[in-house]
C-alpha cells in the first residue's frame, strides 16, 4: 500500500517538472480536468450519494450534510471553476522588479511557485477540485487529504483529476489524494517537512487549531472569521443598517460575515432599538453587552461571545465609549479576518484603518466583500488570518514566493 | 526577577505605539542610538573586553572571538549603521497598488509592520544594534536573546538603546533584551507565540537548526550558505578563476562565499589545473571529486564535503557531465543561498537561472553579492535560504508584511 511518505515524495519530485511548465499545458490540464470532471459526473454524483447517504446515517449536521452534497448545479459550477483558473494570468515568471545595480549587475526578482503544498480540508468536495487547479495553476505540487466523510466523492473527483494529469506532459502525481481514512495519516502529512513545503488547512476553527498546534510544516492559517463592524457616532442610520444586515445575512455561514456589532455610546439608544427590530426581521438571535440590555430586549452575551464566530443568524453587539475603545476590543476578540467602520468622521476612519490589526479594514463598506474574486484575484484556496506569508484572500499570486536572478559580465566583488 | 514572558509581553505591548510611530520619530530614535554608542564607547569597550577575556579563557576558537571582539572602529562602524538605517527610506504605509473594484470599492494593499520579533543570535554584538535599529525603524518591536559570550557586550549596548528610547515618544520596552543566560529562556522565547510573530535565528547552522526543530513560533531561516559556481563549457578561464577567487577568498567567512566549483566535464582536464593553481596560491585546500584526483594533486571529497559549509579557505571541486547534473547536484546540496552559473551560452543560463532552486541564482558573477547592501536594500538583518515569508537578502521592506484598507460608500454585497 502506498504510504504518505511516499505520495508526498512522488508530489515532491513532481514539483520540478510543474515549477517550469509553460502556462498553456498548464490551462490545458486544469481545462482537461472540467471535461473529465462533466464526462463523470453520473458516477461523481453516484459516489456523493454513498457519502451523503453514510452522513446522514451517522447524524452529521444538516449544514454539514449540504456542503458534501453535490447536484448537477454544483458540478457544473466546479466544471466552470476550471474555465475560469485556466483563463486567469498565470503569476509564474513574472518580474516584480529590474534594477540595475551600480557596480553593472542587472537584478531581477521573479515570481516562482512555492514547492509542494499539503491541503488539508473538511467534507466538501469542491475544495479538491479548488485546491487541485489553484496549485497546479501556480506551478505547485499538491497533496490533498479531505474529510473522512467526503471520502467517495473525492476519490471520484480525483479519478478525473489524474485521467487529465495522465493524457498531459505533467506527472500524474502533480496531485496526490490522500485516501487514507485515518487520523495518523494527517499527522504524518504535518510533519512531512522534508517534502511540503506550506500545509493550508481549510475548514472549521477546530480543524485550523488542530493543525497548527501540532504541525512542524509551516501553516497558512485560513478563514476563521470573527468579524466586526463599528457604527461610530455620526454614521447614517439607515445605510448603516443596510450594511449591518448584509453582512450577517446575505450568506451567515461565510467566514467574512460579522459577528459583533460595536456602537458608539452617544447613538446606542437612538440606534440600537433600530437595529434590532431590523436583525429580529432577518431572525438573527442577537446577545447583547449589560448596556444593550437596558436599552433593548435582547439575550445577554457573555464574554464568550466576544470571540465567536456564530456562522449563522446570530450577533453579539457591544455599546463602546468612542472609535479607540472599539479598535482595543477588535484587536483584543478578532481573529484577523476583516473589519468595519462605519462613519462620516474622516480622522476615526483613519484611526480605525491604521490601528486595527486584520488582513482588510473597511470604511463604509460590508466585510462580505474579502474574498478572491472580490479583490479581483479571480480566485482563492482561502482567506488568511495570519501576519505573515499572506494576509487575506490567497489567490494565485499569493500561491508564489520568488527569487532574485542576477546577470553579470564575470563580476567580482570588490 | 523579570521572566522571558513578561518581557515579550511588553515588547508585544510597545508593538502597539510603535506600529503607527512616525518616520521622523523613529529616525530619531535611532540617531539617538547612534549617539549613546559613541558616547558610552569607553564602557561599552570594557564591557567587551571582559567577555573577551572570558571566552579566550574558556578556549573559543579565534574567530569566534574575533567576531566577539569589539574595537574603535567597530563601535563607529555601528554608529555609522544607526546613521545609515535613519536614512533608509521608511517602507511602512506605502501602498503598494490600489485599485477601484468593478463595484466602486477602492482598495489599497499597504505595508504594514510584521509585530514582535524574536532574535537569537551569537555572540556578535553588532548584531544586537542592527537588529534593534533594523526593527525599530520597520516599526517592529524586538526581544533580543545573544549568545552568552557577549553578555557584557551586550548589556552595554542595550543600555545605550534603551536611554535613547527612555527619551523619546516610544515605549522602552520596543527593544528587550533577554538577560538570562540560561538555554531555557531560549526555549522560551522560541514557543512564545502569543507574543511573538515572528523568529529569527542568525549565526551558524547548528543553531538554526536547533531553533527550526524547537520553536512554535514560525521561524525565518537566516545564513547557511552553502553556495556552488557552475563552469560550463564554454566558460572564459581567465575571468573564470577571478570570479572563484573573489568568491571563495574575499571573506571567506562569509555565508555568500563559493563551497564547491562544479567543472564541465569537457575542460575538465584543461581547466582544473589552472584553477587549483590559483587556488592553492590563496592557500585553499580543495577537496575533489575522484575525477579531479585523476587530473590534479587535490584532496579527496567525500559524500560530506558536498554538503559542507567551510566558511574558511576550503573548497570542494566536482565534475560533472552537463548544466543539468550541475544543476540536479546543486538542487541536491544546497542550502538554497547563491549559486552561479559561469557560461556563454544562453540556453544552458537559462536553464540554470530557471531549474536552481536557490534565493539568488547568478549568471557570470561572484556568489559575494548576495547581500542587503550589495541589492540596494540598504541593510539587511540576515539572509534568508527558505521558500516563504521572505528569500535572500531581508532589509527593512521584507521586515514588513502588509493588509488591504477598503474605502466604500456604506456599499454591500450583491
Amino acid at each position: 500500500m502506498t504510504t504518505v511518505r511516499q505520495q508526498c515524495f512522488r508530489a515532491y519530485s513532481a514539483f520540478e517538472t510543474l515549477k517550469i511548465m509553460k502556462t498553456s499545458v498548464k490551462n490545458r490540464i486544469i481545462r482537461k480536468i472540467g471535461e473529465e470532471i462533466l464526462e463523470n459526473s453520473n458516477d461523481i454524483l453516484k459516489a456523493n450519494s454513498l457519502d451523503v447517504h453514510t452522513a446522514r446515517g451517522k447524524g452529521v449536521s444538516a449544514p454539514l450534510v449540504d456542503r458534501l452534497e453535490l447536484n448537477e448545479k454544483r458540478i457544473h459550477a466546479m466544471v466552470e471553476s476550471c474555465e475560469k483558473v485556466a483563463a486567469l494570468e498565470d503569476p509564474v515568471g513574472k518580474i516584480q522588479y529590474t534594477s540595475i545595480l551600480e557596480n553593472g549587475l542587472k537584478i531581477s526578482k521573479t515570481r516562482i511557485p512555492i514547492g509542494t503544498i499539503g491541503m488539508i480540508y473538511e467534507s466538501r468536495p469542491n475544495v479538491t477540485v479548488d485546491a487541485a487547479i489553484l496549485c497546479l495553476k501556480s506551478g505547485n505540487s499538491v497533496v490533498l487529504r479531505g474529510g473522512s466523510d467526503a471520502f467517495n466523492s473525492n476519490v471520484a473527483l480525483c479519478e478525473c483529476i489524474k485521467k487529465a494529469l495522465e493524457g498531459s506532459e505533467a506527472p500524474s502525481s502533480c496531485v496526490e489524494y490522500l485516501a487514507q481514512k485515518d487520523r495518523e495519516s494527517v499527522g504524518m502529512l504535518m510533519n512531512m517537512r522534508e517534502y511540503i513545503s506550506l500545509l493550508i488547512p481549510r475548514g472549521g476553527g477546530e480543524l485550523i487549531k488542530f493543525v497548527k498546534e501540532n504541525s512542524t510544516v509551516p501553516v497558512l492559517e485560513t478563514g476563521v472569521g470573527n468579524c466586526h463592524i463599528f457604527v461610530d457616532y455620526n454614521a447614517d442610520f439607515d445605510k448603516s443598517i443596510d450594511v449591518i444586515i448584509n453582512a450577517k445575512t446575505q450568506r451567515p455561514g461565510t467566514c467574512n460575515s460579522v459577528e459583533t456589532v460595536l456602537i458608539h455610546g452617544e447613538i446606542a439608544s437612538e440606534f440600537l432599538p433600530l437595529l434590532v427590530k431590523a436583525l429580529k426581521k432577518h431572525n438573527v438571535e442577537i446577545y447583547g453587552c449589560e448596556k444593550c440590555n437596558s436599552i433593548a430586549d435582547v439575550l445577554k452575551a457573555t464574554e464568550e461571545d466576544w470571540f465567536r464566530e456564530y456562522l449563522g443568524l446570530a450577533i453579539a453587539i457591544k455599546i463602546v465609549d468612542d472609535v479607540e475603545l472599539a479598535i482595543e476590543h477588535i484587536n483584543k476578540y478578532s481573529s484577523h479576518h476583516s473589519e468595519s467602520i462605519l462613519t462620516n468622521d474622516i480622522e476615526n476612519s483613519k484611526k480605525f484603518t491604521e490601528l486595527v490589526d486584520s488582513a482588510a479594514v473597511y470604511v463604509n463598506a460590508s466585510t462580505r466583500f474579502t474574498d478572491g474574486e472580490q479583490f479581483g484575484f479571480g480566485a482563492e484556496i482561502g482567506i488568511s488570518t495570519q501576519r505573515i506569508i499572506a494576509r487575506g484572500p490567497v489567490g494565485l499570486n499569493e500561491l508564489t514566493t520568488y527569487k532574485y536572478v542576477i546577470e553579470g559580465d564575470y563580476s567580482i566583488r570588490g
